[in-house]
């Protein structure tokens, strides 16, 4: 047997039947070890952003060609409908091209050149500054997106496009996919001439904070729960030297609907039936809190709504047993009315719709902002005091007790208002825009767009870091570093800085942008 | 008496006559509590980016103003010469300036919109996003610089400029400054139509810890020790809903003297002798490790270069009984030799120059990558083993006991290569850029020059957020989060966002940079 990347890397490897192919797949730190040292050792950061943009379509059109097949893995293991997960693999590849196009515009490196001149205090020498990869990125895959937030996902896109390696930890809800899913990427890596250690996976609890710990791991995206994102978070910042934590944990995404809204009370109620129980619910941005007007008709006509609905199997056994108690316990309190619950099929999930007071939910506001992952919503019955009259201020518009209500609310990822045409909602967009990433007008949150101007935000627990969030462009943001090159001779400048802008990317030239 | 603006805030001011004015200046809870309240309702964040940009230039035209007055004070606190603190006034002034004209530029926003697309999967709805301010930002000041990285220092120039109020924790050795340059910021904030209490201070030790506990807070900047800083990070992420900390704690600041660069031994001696112990040394980015070959002369000629090397007051007593006591531990160590030790004044420092050798610096580098605050600086002598012919592998060019050393090597804000004319020093070049933000060619790296490139990096713990530093116009982006706009009304929309690009700012849309 010749010499493996493992023994390139200094590392002997415990098992060399199972680091034949460097997927990683056990609970153990030294799995660990060798697929971060392997990745640190790639060279992938010193790849061009052209040759990057072509591994990153070349796994998605490696996605594309086994379409079929993963998609048959991940329903088994996820119990979501294949035409969900056919959808989902076409989101993934999406993004993976998307962040492919993103590396070859340029702008991202920030490429900034200022020429010197001696006659400022203090002078200034030649400076040039861009963005480079930061290092290896950990990835944590989530449960609810097998693939778009998994070991291709977005975290996995942008870091890649960024020149970063990456070690993902497998989600334990989708093992089968993730290591099949993992063999297919290294291989087209492989093929289009990337490193293919530049993408590992590992598995197990202890391997994720191994991984969180590792003094070669730059930075850390997670997806996940609450409660699992905080304690990595607290390793990530106890290291001796801590790193940056890219961590989306829960979020309730409220819902209000105007007074003038509910004049169309039966059309929103549809669509709030449609979003919160979308697959059983379980999105990160499902509307779990809807602030509705007291006397609209709006509950009757979202039981109507839901009168069809089907139960979801959800995503894992821990996942469903969670829901069942969790919506138990919020349905039991004496402060909650039940509105609606679905009958559920064997082993399913049905839709649940609680309703309570503006004044209960302020008053146990600590319980009812809790995520409850599953089909559920909260319904808060406001009583609608004022008008919305332009300029009006939102306490004289929609009530003073839903103001201080809004005023309770935690950081989430999205925010909902659905109003009526010409109605002013100025000073609620600020109410919203306080604790939530984007604002959605007579709309919905889920259903996510891949786009530029795309963004996952809204603060902690939302996202643990709302400097940079993990959907939209600017994901790619996450992994890098800024270094500036002072007074350097051309033959170490990278060619996104020379003279003459040979690359022709958007650029910063004594100040001007130039595009 | 009329209502304050306290009152208005909810807040009943423990001390009236101290209130008066808004400027907190003793250590209690307490007055963090009015200074932040206040802050977080001043309604400095809607202001435009043309009102903010007018009041950062009335805050440099106030510096300038009391220029004589500030110098006298400053002077007697630090001990620092008029001249360097003139000279200070000055960067502090420009830096208010540049930050204005960030600010006015606009391109820091990031607009970008996304028109509406309903065939692509999933359907693209229209989304605008943008940078908005994050919140009340408290910054912590330097003893160092008592302007520049200040009460008005580059941290608040940044953060006002972004929108976001702040509360600075004075350093507590320039108390008569501080609260006097505070005095004259609020008046002229008022006088230009500014909200005033959009600008504190706070002092003392645990008004700093009830500061970055405050959950008004959303950011923190800060400029001082390694230890002082991780405290305060570490209270920063264990709060309940965590908030940024960009740190500028220690660093070492390496420099590497080439064979080839030897030759001009005297030029470069002078140039460090010059470096190290300006102003004491006291600078961030002071050289404080110096590695040169051996047999080249170096030492001898740094020796020449000292001999007039004045003695200078250190900043604080504290700062100059650690300095002594850290120099002398240094130079009593059985590894290290004592190259040049001034002859010190009462009551001042003088240059000490150590050297070992590179074995001796790897075998005890963490003892010698602590930073020693003064004039001080490590010479590390290593076997210059070959030649540095183009192309040649940094080991064959430079030795490998050097390659070693650099190895180990924490983050630093510089990292500075002395080389000659043609010599190739690509793999020297990244050597040092792993660890280092900026890298300095045949110059020093004090005499940080403000500039839209320029950068302070490193990493930990140089820098505690590698991701965004406190030097260079980015040093803004540490105060802003996103948000997205989904199918919102006109009405509600930003000017920034709106269509048409009234402000004529630079945008991203459809994906495309319009500068």
């Amino acid at each position: 047997m010749g010499e493996t990347r493992a023994d390139a890397a200094g590392i002997a490897p415990r098992d060399e039947q199972r680091h034949d192919d460097d997927v990683i797949v056990t609970d153990a730190a030294a799995d660990v070890e060798v697929a971060v040292r392997l990745a640190a050792a790639s060279g992938f950061e010193r790849s061009s952003r052209a040759d990057r943009a072509r591994w990153l379509t070349a796994l998605a059109e490696a996605l594309d060609a086994h379409r079929d097949e993963l998609v048959a893995l991940a329903a088994e293991e996820t119990r979501l409908s294949p035409a969900r997960l056919t959808g989902e693999v076409t989101r993934t590849a999406t993004q993976l091209r998307f962040f492919a196009g993103v590396a070859l515009e340029g702008s991202y490196v920030e490429a900034t050149l200022d020429a010197p001149d001696a006659s400022l205090t203090p002078p200034r020498p030649d400076l040039r500054r861009m963005l480079r990869p930061l290092g290896v990125v950990a990835v944590f895959a989530a449960s609810n997106f097998p693939f778009a937030f998994s070991v291709l996902g977005g975290d996995t896109a942008s870091a890649l496009a960024a020149g970063c390696p990456v070690v993902v930890k497998a989600h334990p809800g989708h093992p089968r996919l993730s290591r099949r899913v993992v063999e297919i990427a290294r291989a087209s890596l492989t093929d289009a001439g990337s490193p293919s250690s530049a993408l590992a996976l590992v598995d197990g609890f202890e391997a994720g904070t191994a991984l969180v710990r590792h003094p070669l791991v730059s930075a850390v995206g997670f997806t996940g729960s609450t409660r699992g994102g905080r304690a990595l978070f607290d390793l990530a910042s106890a290291r001796p030297a801590p790193i940056p934590f890219y961590g989306e944990l829960g979020s309730i995404n409220p819902v209000v609907v105007t007074p003038d809204a509910a004049a169309d009370v039966a059309a929103i109620a549809a669509g709030l039936a449609g979003s919160f129980t979308r697959d059983g619910g379980q999105y990160c941005t499902k509307p779990g809190l809807v602030f509705v007007p007291e006397g609209s008709g709006f509950e009757a006509a979202l039981v109507a709504a839901l009168a069809d609905a089907p139960s979801q199997a959800l995503l894992t056994d821990g996942i469903a047993s969670a829901f069942d108690s969790g919506s138990a316990g919020l349905s039991a309190r004496d402060d909650v009315e039940v509105v609606f619950a679905g009958e559920r099929a064997t082993d399913a999930a049905a839709p649940v719709v609680i309703a309570t007071t503006v004044e209960g939910f302020v008053a146990a506001h600590e319980a009812f902002l809790e995520e409850c992952f599953g089909p559920l919503t909260l319904l808060v019955r406001y009583p609608a005091e004022g008008s919305a009259a332009p300029g009006a201020p939102l306490a004289d518009a929609l009530g003073g007790s839903l103001v201080a209500a809004l005023a309770v609310l935690e950081g989430s990822l999205t925010g909902t208002i659905h109003h009526a045409p010409g109605e002013d909602v100025v000073e609620l967009t600020e109410a919203l825009a306080r604790v939530a990433g984007r604002v959605v007008y007579n709309g919905w949150p889920t259903g996510v767009a891949i786009a530029w101007a795309q963004h996952h935000g809204g603060g902690w627990p939302a996202t643990t870091a709302s400097v940079h969030t993990s959907v939209g462009a600017t994901a790619i943001r996450r992994w890098l570093t800024p270094i500036a090159y002072q007074d350097a001779p051309a033959a170490v400048l990278p060619p996104e800085l020379t003279d003459g802008n040979p690359l022709g990317i958007p650029r910063r030239e004594d100040g001007v942008l130039v595009a």
